[in-house]
């Protein structure tokens, strides 16, 4: 048993669960594998408008599963792979996800678990719920790009205190922080989530990818697309004006 | 009547006002025009030392002037010539006046106004007012350059959640997150900005202007001026050291 | 008498001292010089676990010394060659300094103060501590590289505040805005940093200075160094995870 990332559909929503139980969800060298997969699959639907991405069982996701760490953490060769072709190709699925994703953060947010967080569009959490990635206390240092990424994410100051340090952060603080955008008490983090979730889908879906795609431009200081403007006639883009003006509801039916 | 953008000078003093009566002023083509010949104009004044922007009649700007929007949004042309041609036209003068400039936020701050506000250099704003950029429900995506400009200024995670949830923060949640300065009761507001804007006139206008070239640099990865410390042998920089050491108060006349 | 940086060794520990009587450690030139020589030589000390960086008798630093300033600020030559030589090299020492540093800010944190806090890796300071940077009262602007570097740690809002309107924020501010990454009790914020010195101390070493390389490269646009996996076969990531995996307390002896 080495945990699952499981995926479903229902309307305009997709949900997407870290599952490992008895580990709080620890990513597993199969779990980063599905949660690439999971993510490359996603932004194929047309009629795909938002993901929740969570952790089962009332946790988020507790770190990596560091009992697989001796098969292949000792080699370099191994743990550039692992590293490279497995954590970030799982990330950068996420990170690539034309459609916004919510993360619903409940319990332990450690480690892989803030990594994956960071990836996503939003973050809700519950007020229990804790940050951190005290790897320094398993002896050895967060790799650059995902350093990066955390870093990017949580602010520098942060992110120093998480890995040199190894402070672990309540929610209240990552929210003063500014890498939450919402608390809420725990039993009602799934329901924001899926109220989020549901208002997302509600607005034009063509803007919502155009958005992303600029974030991520930004993020990589990547060339932002050069037919910013070609949406100019699109239905979507006639039908929101032409709602307002008739002050009406727009449908962005795509 | 498709509003204005006014300008009054009193003393080392400027106040740019935002003026669309019955709209919030939301900002016409017209207004974005003017944004941009107000600004290019002031910084030629030697005798300046500091802007006030404000929106007339208790509110800052509600956004773009949507009425317009049929005449030119549905053709890629017409649409890339008004964000890259007029909006940013508007918001890089803002962004390239060397004088110091104080946003005086009061009411509605959306879409044009959360930008407009982004360009300026200190943010004071009343306990009501409000601040976001639906967009989405208009239909449309933000222009590449306009999402860089707000992402910096209000963060990653806010500027997410504004464009992709619709979302619509208060003045509180906006300090906490980094975007504004000071906040002061919604009557306090005009007196807090213009207080403000005297300090700035009294403090040395050379060093001002440099440390906003300095800003400004660092915003666009620009090289710094190779002049950095031309000033030297400046007057300005011997009366404040001279004052200081003298313990009398400075007296930087231009 | 011009003030002096000392150093003091302590088990794994060090503690560098501001230390300038009756100026509330203003820094002289010859300090900024025996600042860039203590940290220099700090990190090739291979048992160097951590470091405090802290003035003397209340005061973390007050700013430079000004009295100094009439003898080469008003020629160009010399006052780049005191920025850059001199200022710079100092910072430049901090910042490369691979072993943790922790700024322990009590009273006066100003001007140079906030450069030299900025450079440290986790600040911590006490409640009556103050901040600012009011160069513009004393007639010149912040060198280029040390805005840049003011700038990213502050906030560019922050910055702009303290430079362009000559603002000074209270601690409880300045946590708000992110700088500081704990406050404490004025009389308990030695305690507080000699704790974090020891928590650091106690994690993994080379991790730590790993962590360090990264997040130096991620500021300055470098190059990751090549060999991030390189510490695979290290006896302190073998001890780490095995340890973690034996419930037993690593011990990372360098």
């Amino acid at each position: 048993m080495t945990g699952e990332v499981r995926v479903a559909r229902e309307g305009a929503l997709a949900w997407v669960t870290l599952s490992h139980p008895g580990k709080l969800n620890a990513m597993s060298r199969a779990m980063w594998r599905e949660l690439r997969q999971v993510f490359t699959a996603l932004p194929q639907d047309a009629g795909l408008r938002g993901v929740v991405l969570r952790g089962e069982g009332g946790h988020f996701c507790a770190g990596g599963d560091i009992s697989e760490y001796p098969s292949f953490r000792f080699a370099p060769e191994s743990l550039r792979e692992f590293h490279e072709d497995e954590v970030w190709a799982g990330l950068q699925a996420v990170l690539d996800c034309d459609v916004p994703v919510v993360a619903q953060i409940e319990g332990a947010c450690m480690g892989a678990g803030v990594e994956i967080s960071a990836c996503c569009d939003i973050r809700i959490a519950g007020e229990s719920s804790r940050f951190g990635a005290p790897i320094a206390k398993l002896g050895f240092p967060m790799a650059p790009r995902e350093a990066a990424l955390v870093a990017a994410a949580v602010g520098n100051a942060t992110a120093r205190e998480m890995l040199l340090e190894a402070a672990v952060f309540d929610a209240a603080e990552m929210k003063l922080r500014g890498f939450l955008n919402r608390l809420r008490p725990d039993a009602a983090v799934a329901a924001e989530a899926e109220a989020t979730a549901h208002r997302i889908a509600a607005l034009a879906p063509q803007a919502a990818r155009m958005n992303k795609q600029t974030f991520r431009a930004l993020a990589t200081a990547a060339a932002v697309p050069p037919d910013a403007y070609a949406y100019a006639s699109s239905a979507e883009h006639r039908e929101g004006i032409t709602a307002f003006l008739h002050k009406r509801k727009p449908a962005f039916t795509s």
